[in-house]
């Protein structure tokens, strides 16, 4: 823990605002005590909802990097991280996140995503998104392609 | 509900296997009876743990689009996504989601995520990737100045 890196994860995320770029949120990624990769949300200026400051700066440091997984590397982000982020963290498998201000503060400033966690304990039909199922049998197609491949690299 | 546009997901997630570009997974989306955008796993391939077909797909439809909201879309994903595309299917809004193969079918295949909502009940310190809350008062400033701002437009 480097309180440094988590100084320069909130400088990045109050900049993020003042200049207009988008919300309040900023992440770095460091790996060997040097910061490889950084990203603040964008959502609104890159017209790209995925643009969350995690996902953008877990895709840069795997674009430094060259790689798909970040072992070895460690999150500093402004905030604990909302649920695509949360999933995104869990595929990109740093070592360790570390996070300042918390899902509850984020919701008092405005920002809560407690919601999509909650929608998952409803019936599918019953989402503020409704999901649907159609074409199971159909759909397990890709899987029997996939066990089929000898050369299939696992994430 | 339209089964040619479900069969053309699946088709895409069958060709994303057979051509190595990346796992059993792709998603279309649909606005107004009309594809405007397509999307299929290419982790492995472009180094992007955050590349799954949802994701990717709703990318390339903000793209065309020029949004960050999919109001009036519809997904057709070749299978149920998962908590990271959950999250960013929530964040995009498109009207509605369809799904073939479901995350046990996906489970059965080798890709089981329910680990990561399995994480979420766990202690911060206990999960398999740990999160620890550090310098929360410092952490709040981002927020602060977004209250601040007049013209902040909100996602």
């Amino acid at each position: 823990m480097n309180n440094a890196f988590m100084q320069e994860a909130i400088r990045l995320a109050v900049e993020n605002v003042r200049s207009g770029k988008g919300g309040p949120f900023a992440a770095i990624i460091v790996k060997q005590d040097r910061i490889i990769a950084a990203g603040a949300n964008s959502v609104t200026s890159t017209n790209d909802p995925t643009a969350h400051a995690e996902v953008t700066a877990i895709r840069e440091a795997c674009r430094a990097l060259n790689t798909f997984q970040l072992t070895g590397c460690e999150i500093y982000t402004s905030c604990e991280p909302c649920p695509m982020c949360l999933g995104a963290i869990y595929w990109a498998r740093p070592d360790r996140v570390y996070f300042a201000a918390t899902a509850s503060d984020a919701a008092g400033a405005g920002f809560d995503d407690s919601f999509i966690y909650e929608e998952l304990k409803r019936p599918h039909a019953g989402r503020r998104i409704p999901f649907e199922g159609m074409m199971r049998e159909a759909g397990l197609e890709p899987f029997r392609a996939w066990v089929q491949k000898d050369d299939r690299i696992r994430y």
